[in-house]
């Protein structure tokens, strides 16, 4: 899993059906930029937990994505 | 999911067959060039929403591609 | 796999309930920061091994992680 | 998917059994090289389509490989 | 696929039980350091093929891996 900062939202009208009703967040991590399915109800500054490929679809949601917000982060000890 | 702009097609005439009846769109994205299978009739100069990996090809159609334009995007909220 | 040092540990409260249950831990490896679940009781300090990928979450564990520290490590022979 | 161009032939003797009958072609691609099997009849200097991750195996063949050529582009339109 | 030389072996006591039998390879690839499976019998200072990602568990044996040595390269012709 990645660690990340939420930035903002993408929004989209012409989309493929199967991503109906999903929320895309912006999220910044040390490696670039992604954008997440929302699992949380994160919103811009959270810093989240990010999980990629092939596991954000399959286990919490049935989606066609390749990365999801899983956890809003209460710390991270050192 | 990655954001990019689509920056031309790509043609071929011998490819596996599985892939006949695709069409591949180049993206620039800020990590590089990805060709990716259309979903939703992108043309060049539109910025789009990329999956990438095994799940571009599982859920909204059953082709053997690695990445697909998912989304035509309306607008980024930073 | 890739070989790394454990550096911490992170908590969150607010998370997708599939993952309820699992330790994650802050792993530093060559090309940069990974998140991934424990399996083998690692701790801060320790060098281990990590698998990413969907094979983190499928064959020792049904959680929806993509990383997973799966052995620490007795000494590396070069 | 990614564009590349076929540079060369991988030979081995001593290889596991379910990697039989394949033709491993060299690919260089703008991020690296990459070793592909072959699904096309592509040869060297060919500039090819090639597929890469978990999808190079399941939909055109069934082996254990990680990446494909699945085909050679006649052009490509920017 | 990636070429590679193998560089030494990696040892762990305390590791996933799904793991006991496995020989794990430290491997130098163009692009950095990667621990794999041994499904060939390679040693240090062989030129050998990786496969990665899911596709390295699911074909050839059935491990938590996500990396393996599935060949031995007698040459590279370019």
């Amino acid at each position: 899993m990645k660690i990340g900062t939420v930035t903002g939202v993408v929004w989209s009208t012409r989309k493929a059906s199967c991503l109906m009703g999903q929320t895309f967040l912006v999220v910044q991590t040390m490696e670039g930029q992604i954008v997440a399915a929302d699992q949380v109800g994160a919103g811009t500054g959270d810093k989240v937990l990010l999980v990629t490929g092939t596991v954000a679809s399959r286990f919490c949601m049935e989606a066609p994505v390749d990365a999801a917000v899983v956890a809003i982060l209460d710390q991270e000890e050192k």
